[in-house]
Order: C-alpha cells, then structure tokens, then sequence
C-alpha cells in the first residue's frame, strides 16, 4: 500500500476528528464533550486534534459547518418559488424541515450554537454580521422575484426572525406551535407592504486612483459553491467580519461585485462562516430558482492570499477596502466606513491607470 | 431598635440576596456568576444564601422572576386592543419594547435564561409546557375579542415563535430587524386564517363520584396577582408542571376553572413558573382589556397546601387531578391524561354527595 503523503495524512485525520467530534457532541453537549475523548474516539492523539483545529470551539462549529454542507449538498427544488411570497415559503419549508424532532437522536448537535456563539464577544458580532448578509442575500432574492417591489431586506429579516424563532422553541419546547404555521406567516409577509428603503451611506470616503494591476488567484465561491473567476471588471470588496453588512453597499450600486470575507481568528471565524454560508446556500437551493440569485461571488479568504492581491496587507475583522477593477487594473480604491460605495459610485480620475 | 422577627430577618436576606446576585448576574453573567461573591456582596454568609435558594440556578430564576415582576407592575395600556390584530400588534409592542439594547447595561442579565432552560430537562419540560400555557392564554384572549373567530391558539403560538425570535436576535444581533416589522407581522396573523381546531382528547378516564367537602385555604391568583377565593362552583384542575398544557382541556368545558400549579422540585421551578407568569401578566396588561381575560385563576401551590385541600396528598410534576366542585362539595374526581376534560364534561351520578 503506497504511503499516505502529508496533506493526505492531515485530510484523513481531520476527517477522523470531525466524525468522532460529530459523535462527542451529539452524546453529551458541547460543555460536557472533552477533547481528550474527542481524541482517543478518533484514535488519535490530543496534539493532532489541535494541529487541525485551535480549540473545542471551532471543532463545534467545523461539524456543524460540514452538517450544514451535508444539507446543502441535497439537489436543488425542482419547482422553485417564483414570486416573494412563493419563495419565502419554500424558504421557510425548507427551514423547518430541517428542526430536528425532540425524539431525534441527533436533536441535540445543534442546541448549543447560539448560547456558544452569544458567550463570547469574539463569535457574537461576526455572527450579527452573518445574519445581516443572510438578510441582505434573501432579500436581493426576492427583489429580482419582484423588481416593482423596492428593497426587501426588511421581509427577509422579518422571516428570519420567525425562522429563528421556530428553531429557538423546536429545542426549547418540542411540539411548541405548527411548522405550517410558520410557513403561512412567512409567505404572508410580502403582502405587507413594510417600509422599507435603501439609506446610502451618508459620509462616504474618497476613492483615490490606484493603478496597479488586478491579478487574482483562483479563487471558490462559498456561495454557489463553484471554483471561480474573479478577474472580470467590477467591484471587489474585502470586507472583515464585522463589517460584513457593509456588502450591500457594493451590491446596491455595482452591477458585478465580489465579497472577500476576511478575519483576524480563522481559526474559529472561517467555520462560524462556511457554517452560515452553507445554510443559507441550501436554503436558497431549496426555495428559488438560480437565476434570481445576486450577482456577487463570496470568497472565504482564509489565509489572506486574495486580500492580499488586493493590496490588503493585514486584515483584521475591522477590515472594509473596496476597488473598483477594469480590464485586469484596479482603477480605484477605498477605505474605511462608506468605502464600498465610494469604489462602486466614484467617478474614475483621467489617467488613473486605466489602460486606453 | 425593635429586633426583627425571624420572618423578617429572612425577608430581609432574600431582598438583600437578589439585590446581590442581581449585580453579580449583570457583570458576570450566570456561568461565572459565584455563590460566594454573592454572599459577600450581599454581606451574608454562604448558608444564609443557601438558606433562601437552593442554588445557582434557582437564584438565577428569582432574580428574573423579580425584573418580570417589576416590568408587570408598570400600569396597564390604558387604551388596549379591541380585536385579535389590535391585541396582538400591542402585546408585540409590549414585547419589543422590553427588549434590552446592545448598550444597555443589564442587556446581559437575561441572555443566559434559555440556555441554562435548555441545557437540563428538569427545566427544559416544564418551560415547554409554559409556554404552551401562555400561548393558551393569549388564545382565548383572542377568542374573547372576536367571538366568531374559532381557536385562535395556533395564532398566539406563531405570534409567540416571531416573538422568542425577536428576543434571540436582539440578544445575538443586536439591531437585526425593525421591531416595528415584528409588531406588523404579529398583527397580520389573525387575518391569515390559520387553520385551528381543538381536539377533544381522545381517551377521557372515567370521572369518579366524590363526596368530600371542598374547604380551600386563602389562595393568590398569579395571573391576575391578587388573593383569590376558589370555593365557588366549577372545575379544579391539580396539574403538575409536565402536565399544563392539560388546563386547555377544563377552559375549553367548564365556565370557571381554578388551575392549581405543583411541582415536585419547587426550588428551582417556583421561581422559573412566576417568571413565565409575570411576563405573561405584564404583557396582557398591555395589550387587552381586563375583561378579555380568561375565567381562570392560576395558583402556584409550592408548598402543595391546595393540592392536599383537593385530596392529593403527593404532588409531582406528572400529576393530573381534576375535580369538579359544587356548593362547597367534591361532586367528580379524576385522574390521568385526560382527567380535566372528563371532570368538566361527566354526569354527575345521582347520590354523589351533592347536597339536594
């Protein structure tokens, strides 16, 4: 039998770690599971369960990332929701389809998220950014489903919340009110005619003529879940986790525009991350049709690399630098508060690098 | 000085208790929350804590049980809702206003209540059925204010699970979502037409005739927090803390129903009961007339004095007595899942006990 290369070896022990991780926290809660049993269901040792991850913490959001993917991974509605109320619906369906029974073996996995994520500064105010993309993203959805009815990012943070809601009593108090309720609740929302507007940025930055050239590494959209190009002309953000909701500014004005999601604590952040991005992709497999998706890819920049192409040195969760790119050139760049919208909106000085 | 009587004394540490772990709570939250920090800050010994709550948790619960208090205290709406959207868009404002901020400082104190609800099934079953009872309760104030409208349960659950979601995401992202979305959303439910129907139960336990007098001691209405005389005509339901959801069965059949709560852990779940029931009273202060309210008084028996009146003489979280009680008589007892609905609904056999 050949021998298993390194990166071989590492794939295989992670592997092992996140199935006997899986095992550990469905047995006894996330504050009762031990590394050292973790370690030793795996068969391995304590030191190869932290090579792979830096903590209990982000092995709980790595198996729950990969429970999330696992979700996604089923094929796409054949017959998605065609208007908002059709499509929330369906998103809704797809949401409590998912809460586990109380007679579930598995029912308790996923109880301890919230409260994990809610003790800790650290997780709670990337994961309020997260939440907030989820909103901006369905509701970018619905609005395509229906462009007469202006910004419906209220709606989605509306469902969101009953969603939340649902999943919140499923572990609280099993049986607790009839999913198809909250499904009816859901489509109903559109209906309402909530107030809802776009508020630009009011302090905006400048956006300065750069000139560099734009060269990218390949790079994979989280969202759609493909390998990607992201050297077409548009806007890139590269946004840190606290600042993540500072996407729609880029979306509202740019017709093309790529999200490099960077954080300053990859270690836990970039699986809270792929957590949330997989959800929400499974959802939206599950209730619209392609086609109305946004056009923004999501990159998870872990390692930096694609910041760093950017010209973004050091990132951290505070992070916010847009560009505007042309023809491989990055004719503008922006930084700080108001920046994605700078890059998306600002007019491009004569002679800023722009190739003629 | 005249000394204190002991009764006193031990009024006084219990106020001086709360007041203490109050402030431990706020800064440290429930899980770094100490017994013995507590005790010094309240400057009393560890057993004079002990002496008054039998731990951590039971604490944890008073405390909130006394902010639920002082938030039901606060006068009632003195234009309340006349019909179930009004009721419900007021009983959402109410809810969304309590909310605390991020910049609050006691945002912290209540963020901690349903994960430790959840983290134990001793708390986790009786909190399900809480919540049932209060999604009852705000049911049939439904129903009072729109007569025609059918059971109105499954439309206070769905306000209920929008409700819980907006306490999660103000305590995971704060600023996610307009709270006036939440009250519109809430008030558009009872026009959506959910389907709802009440379930006889199925298999009813034979009401067995009685006999004894029925001579209760003074007693405190919970709901309507005022002392109540509960030795008029109707039904008594004895219901432990697994076993509330059981009241819907007596409301729905008789005219007058006394509801007696018992526990076979009251340390811990006395508190956690007036917690749910003070919110609930805060609430329907705000949001409907006095007499929308349900003819039912709730009594919170922790010593089990009630129960013992009404011949149960052990009480557990399983029990389910009910009785059907006439001039100053027992006429009917039953027992077992199904116990209300046959107490409220059997013929009384003639030569029970009742006085001709």
């Amino acid at each position: 039998m050949a021998r298993l290369t390194r990166a071989q070896t590492q794939e295989r022990n992670r592997a092992k770690v996140l199935a006997a991780a899986r095992e550990e926290f469905t047995e006894r809660g996330f504050r009762d599971a031990k590394i050292d049993v973790i370690a030793e269901r795996a068969e391995l040792t304590r030191g190869a369960v932290y090579s792979n991850f830096p903590g209990k913490r982000a092995l709980y959001f790595a198996v729950l990332a990969a429970e999330a993917e696992r979700f996604a991974a089923q094929p796409p509605e054949p017959d998605p929701g065609l208007t908002p109320a059709e499509a929330l619906g369906a998103f809704a369906r797809a949401w409590v389809a998912r809460l586990p029974l109380a007679t579930d073996p598995d029912a308790r996995l996923g109880v301890d998220l919230l409260p994990e994520i809610l003790a800790d500064e650290l997780t709670h105010r990337p994961y309020a950014q997260l939440l907030r993309f989820d909103a901006i993203v369905l509701g970018l959805v619905l609005e395509r489903l229906s462009p007469s009815s202006g910004r419906l990012v209220r709606v989605a943070e509306a469902a969101l919340t009953m969603l939340h809601g649902a999943s919140q009593l499923a572990a609280a108090a099993p049986g607790f009110g009839e999913p198809f309720n909250v499904v009816r609740a859901c489509e109903a929302l559109p209906a309402l005619g909530l107030s809802d507007t776009w508020p630009e940025p009011p302090i905006v930055p400048q956006a300065k003529a750069a000139g560099e050239t734009w060269s990218p590494p390949e790079v994979f959209d989280a969202l759609r879940e493909r390998p990607a190009r992201i050297d077409g002309d548009g806007v890139v953000a590269v946004l840190g986790l606290h600042r993540l909701s500072a996407a729609e500014e880029a979306l509202r004005a740019a017709k093309d525009v790529t999200l490099v999601v960077v954080t300053g604590q990859p270690g836990e952040l970039v699986p809270l991350t792929n957590l949330v991005l997989a959800d929400l992709r499974g959802l939206l497999k599950r209730s619209c049709p392609h086609s109305a998706w946004p056009d923004v890819r999501v990159i998870v920049d872990e390692t930096g690399a694609v910041a760093a192409a950017a010209g973004v040195s050091a990132v951290s969760d505070a992070t916010e630098t847009a560009l505007r790119v042309h023809s491989g050139h990055i004719l503008l760049r922006a930084e700080g508060f108001g920046a994605c919208h700078a890059a998306a909106t600002s007019t491009v000085p004569a002679g800023s690098g722009e190739p003629r």
